[in-house]
């Protein structure tokens, strides 16, 4: 390990945001670098420089956090857990999330498209898989009772779906659970009022 | 372990493509049974039984065998590397996938967008991204020369993007490994048309 790792961030960006978390609750000391992704849409938000190697895709660089700092682990140790937090990754990295970046959001408004829709629709759909997950698995975080990779991507999800005024009550589990991690000093530290490229007029929302 | 796996499978869902993919390379003998996607658009496919346990999600069950089942890995001992094949399994499965799935297509028609349009679109923002990676990574397959979960995810997106008539000529490095791949008893035998749910007329193309 040499020079302190550097995070190329986006305030608002969902996938810098969890990346941002891990690195919190792993205690990793970084820089940060701001983007600002409505100039430069095609920006690779978020980019990790870490141990001379420079990594993208959020689910990837959680990945690798795990393999190499396993201390403060987000996934646990047995396989078959390993997969129930896995797939809550991917029902909200995968399923969610993309439907809603800014390219794809541009990409309808010129078609026509209602945006504020379209953004319901997505959430909506997966909150309804996420939530029927977390029936089986839910404790007092998405699986069981220790902090995971599944609540590094949730949080996040939820402040969308909040921006967008999208009834979370018939997500109790996902609002229960969403309660529990605000609470947490490496989610709070990295949500996107406690940063630097936060517009002043935002913070004060926290 | 005890009974055989049973792999809840639709011939022509490319997550599903990749599971198959994954349990032949690693030679997990299996069941299939088969979930009209058409009919019934909300069944989770793929599902995997395995060891007495229910896997949903793709990159989940993947993961899940990869660790498991070990023998004929598909992500390299590299923890960079492995971050590598990452990366690109995400820009495959979590970028380009979900944005073509059958709910999400509906509402878009229902929306009045076109179709083909959308599909066009999403695709080629992904492998734009997709290509850019393996200027960086690629061999014979996605990194390097070993077959890894990245190329378990590529050769389904291509075949759609096939299908909906993308010109591949601007991908040149994902149509030299579609290629590479293409020729591998595991990626043959689970190639839609290899399927009992695929249409006769179909079988045909192959």
């Amino acid at each position: 390990m040499s020079k302190k790792p550097i995070l190329y961030s986006y305030y608002r960006s969902s996938c810098t945001w969890r990346v941002r978390t891990c690195l919190n609750w792993k205690g990793i000391d970084y820089e940060t670098r701001f983007v600002d992704l409505l100039k430069d849409e095609h920006a690779l938000v978020p980019t990790l420089e870490i141990d001379d190697v420079v990594l993208s895709q959020s689910v990837a660089i959680l990945e690798y956090l795990e393999e190499i700092r396993p201390e403060k682990p987000l996934l646990p140790k047995d396989p078959y857990k390993r997969a129930l937090v896995r797939s809550l990754v991917q029902a909200i990295a995968g399923d969610i999330q993309p439907l809603q970046n800014l390219s794809v959001l541009k990409y309808l408004e010129r078609s026509g498209a209602n945006k504020n829709e379209w953004i319901k629709f997505c959430i909506c759909k997966g909150f309804d898989g996420v939530e029927k997950q977390l029936e089986k698995t839910q404790g007092k975080y998405c699986v069981g009772d220790e902090v995971t990779l599944a609540d590094v991507c949730l949080l996040p999800q939820v402040y969308n779906a909040r921006r967008y005024e999208i009834d979370l009550t018939n997500y109790p589990r996902i609002q229960k659970i969403a309660d529990n991690l605000s609470k947490l000093e490496a989610f709070k530290k990295a949500h996107p009022h406690n940063q630097d490229d936060c517009p002043v007029e935002l913070r004060d929302t926290n």
